[in-house]
């Protein structure tokens, strides 16, 4: 089999996993204390952060799910999503409401294309 | 890195994103005014659509993820599904229930394997 | 295209579906008359029943998403999780409430590299 490559120290989780062209990962945001604008703003700064160290371009990104613990908060998502998504090479994405823990107002799950032996 | 090929229009989201073998989409009904029966049987045929377009067979589907906006609805959603479903040649399925967007009574997250060109 | 492998006999769904170097699968409690923990406990032996089966190991886990009925069940569920996963070794892990049927209290759908053409 291919090899699997993991990022992160938690011994709960890992940060990153990647195996045949495939990374996946989950992001909520560093600083929960920020509204759900500035929450949003995070993630998708860590997604491209993620996609930096992995060797990887936004148009990478394959997959996005995104959960937000409240649906009145969507168009507050969409407004940061559409300054930072490269319209035409966008990744297919679903966004649905859930329960999150604490203060968090999203979690995203991404997958992305990326070479099995990055860095 | 494998192509990555990207179906649809839209600025915020791909319709469809193909890469190694796979192909991924995210499906809600044309016509969110109908109710939850009618709502999963425009979703299977849209399902049916791509799939054929993809050149890919109802056989090729991997996974969906169902997202129902109640699961007092599951009854009305599996009577339509087990009449689309290939027994036998099924995908893995999972069905909880989230807080959708609109009128919208399901939404689905689809994995199948396709060419990695196709058309 | 690579072949695909399917385990069970549901007309609904199929257990696990094998392609391409990735197995997936979805996990409820066999007997859901047990608490979360019990659950959670059942949920994570089936796991190494099915990577077991796969001809897999703990260390190809890549992604787990886990539902739970009740996030006031996450450490409940972390307390069990914590005694199973392999530090330094653990697939992406999200985990978030969702709607389950009737008396489950967690689902999980996992994602592992696995041999196309096990057994």
């Amino acid at each position: 089999m291919h090899s699997i490559t993991r990022w992160g120290q938690s011994p709960r989780f890992a940060d990153v996993v990647i195996y045949r062209g495939e990374a996946r990962w989950v992001e909520v945001a560093e600083d929960p204390s920020q509204d759900t604008a500035g929450q949003v703003r995070q993630v998708l700064a860590q997604i491209d952060d993620t996609l930096a160290r992995l060797g990887s371009q936004p148009t990478d990104l394959l997959q996005i799910l995104v959960y937000l613990a409240d649906l009145k908060d969507a168009p507050a998502m969409n407004a940061e999503w559409d300054r930072w998504v490269r319209p035409g090479q966008a990744p297919i994405r679903a966004c649905v409401q859930a329960g999150l823990s604490g203060n968090y107002r999203v979690e995203m799950i991404i997958t992305a294309a990326a070479s099995d032996v990055p860095g």
